[in-house]
């Protein structure tokens, strides 16, 4: 099985399998996984074959459904315990990105409201993900057409800085920040991306930089604590990032460095924008200090391929994502259009800012 | 030979021969490579072999010597002329530390001010190389006492934030930034170090962090990017960093990144330390805009040990200093005192803020 042309898809439903890239191996490597089991599915979300707040989302949605099918029972309520337990399962593997916590909880609803066989909830479980799985492509595709218009219009030729990879890899395809790059691209608005590293993990360098490649868009990878410096030379127009998990108020939880990138471009006027779907968001938190932040080995810091970086007698920190307030952000852009963070609550009704 | 207990000395002078620490194999092997011509000296520099602002300045003064007492002639002028092109060689080696212009604009004059034979001129080439390391380690020494006195008085044991490394390793000893860090540790102010591991070449993760274990100060690495969520979370009380070049306006070029932290630290209301010595002022530069910056190779940024982090068709842009305005610099802490930037020009008489 092959992706078609350049696009990119990263989860893959075919054949009674889920096939993920490996993106743990990427650049390097373009090769498939082939997820069979609910305990696979949990594996490689928590081990980052598949990243990115979409795609876990769909990711989980679809190892649902395999934990489902494996439940050899025809009793209901048996079934029902038994797919919690799936369902913990796979909420245990990462903490921060509500996505995979919105996804689990609709298709947990859809065996809790269907009254029918275990047979037919089991087939309802597969049409539900694959219902994720296919509107998650259409929000990424009109997260980037709604981007698109809130673009700054000088000049007609964008630069565009990016914090670690929410693109087509991060999501079921298109991307949500890369959405935005994609869609200006498409439209003759975009010169360049300007991709942070993205220390530890380096999706920017690995993942950013590579789907830039596969669509030919000019791409420039910068360290992390190169981007201040950019923009004081005037080098970048616009910043785009994902989001794990946005509170009500606005405050947006990303990867790792994304607050300090937002710092930056208050401090230099450069607009800074948020994209993702609304699944994202997350009404029950009123700010982000109630974001939960996780917290990853240390390895990811002091080893990069065979390399041992730091000498023995060092204690690390490495927490894999930080909030941005919301008064940092120009506007977070969803599917339903592009709002500023306080009217947050406006955007469950379509329409834009 | 070896150094001295756990004190590090990164340029050795001894049997008519320069050590220098091999700082590229830090922190991995401790290891001198033994310098015995300019030609090495200019190399070992370009290389970063020997790298901090202040060590590449006793190091080109060495070189100068080197050079010196290779020229094979009694002839005053013919001396002087080929004693030029050494100082040229050694002056293109790197262009943003003025430190280094400053010890072969002393050497050269040195020099040009002695009218006695060339024998007793290359004794005095010697004896200037001699002072101005000797003159640095007790600059630093005084710089770290001076940054006692301006550290914020509470808590008692302060967490300071570093960037790249200002430390024994990039001066003759005791180190500018970590010069502050030292004193403070001596005095029992310090609660620990957080030490940016500095991308791309990562002299935070491999150099600060090695000379704090050597001397048993706790030491956290993060990367780079993490610094801004750190002090978000309460973790840092005041950041010193070294410095390249310092404007007469107190405009400082230092490590890229290090304009990030200062306005990381600004929004967060935490002090921003700059120490270094005079020699580090150009006064002839009225701002920071002046300062050349040097750009070095994209394989510092796409490659780390055997490891190629980036696809093919990635364009790159790795400048390795940026410039911090004045108004985010709370002082500069030098061996005359610590002045606010804006009396800068008072440092040059003894005096503290």
């Amino acid at each position: 099985m092959t992706n078609s042309q350049n696009q990119v898809y990263p989860i893959i439903w075919h054949d009674d399998t889920v096939s993920l890239i490996d993106q743990t191996r990427l650049p390097n490597e373009y090769a498939f996984v082939e997820i069979h089991r609910s305990e696979d599915m949990a594996w490689a979300i928590k081990t980052m074959i598949v990243r990115g707040a979409p795609a876990i989302g769909v990711a989980a949605a679809y190892g649902i459904y395999l934990g489902a099918r494996e439940i050899e029972t025809s009793n209901h309520q048996e079934f029902l315990q038994r797919l919690e337990q799936v369902a913990q399962l796979l909420r245990s593997t990462r903490p921060t990105a509500v996505n995979l916590f919105w996804a689990i909880s609709r298709m947990m609803k859809t065996a809790y409201e269907n009254l029918g066989s275990v047979a037919e909830l089991k087939q309802n479980l597969l049409e539900t993900a694959q219902a994720i799985h296919a509107e998650d492509l259409q929000t990424c595709q009109a997260i980037g057409d709604n981007g698109l218009a809130v673009l700054p219009k000088n000049p007609e030729k964008l630069t565009i800085l990016t914090h670690c990879n929410a693109g087509a890899l991060a999501t079921a395809g298109y991307g949500t920040a890369l959405g935005v790059v994609r869609s200006a691209w498409r439209e003759g608005r975009l010169a360049r991306v300007f991709a942070d590293e993205t220390r530890p993990r380096l999706q920017g360098a690995k993942l950013t930089a590579w789907e830039c490649v596969q669509e030919g868009i000019p791409v420039t990878v910068i360290t992390d604590n190169m981007a201040a410096h950019c923009m004081k030379q005037g080098l970048i127009h616009a910043v785009v990032v994902g989001a794990d998990r946005i509170a009500a108020n606005g405050d947006t939880a990303n990867k790792i460095g994304t607050y300090s990138v937002a710092i930056a471009a208050k401090a230099h006027n450069i607009p800074f924008f948020v994209a993702a779907p609304l699944s994202t968001v997350d009404f029950a938190l009123s700010d982000g200090s109630q974001i939960p932040i996780e917290e990853r080995n240390p390895a990811e810091i002091y080893q990069v391929g065979d390399t041992i970086l730091t000498p023995s007698g060092v204690d690390f920190y490495n927490p894999a994502f930080d909030v941005t307030p919301a008064e940092l952000i120009t506007a977070i852009i969803t599917e339903n259009g592009a709002f500023a963070p306080s009217d947050l609550a406006k955007s469950q009704v379509k329409q834009a800012v």
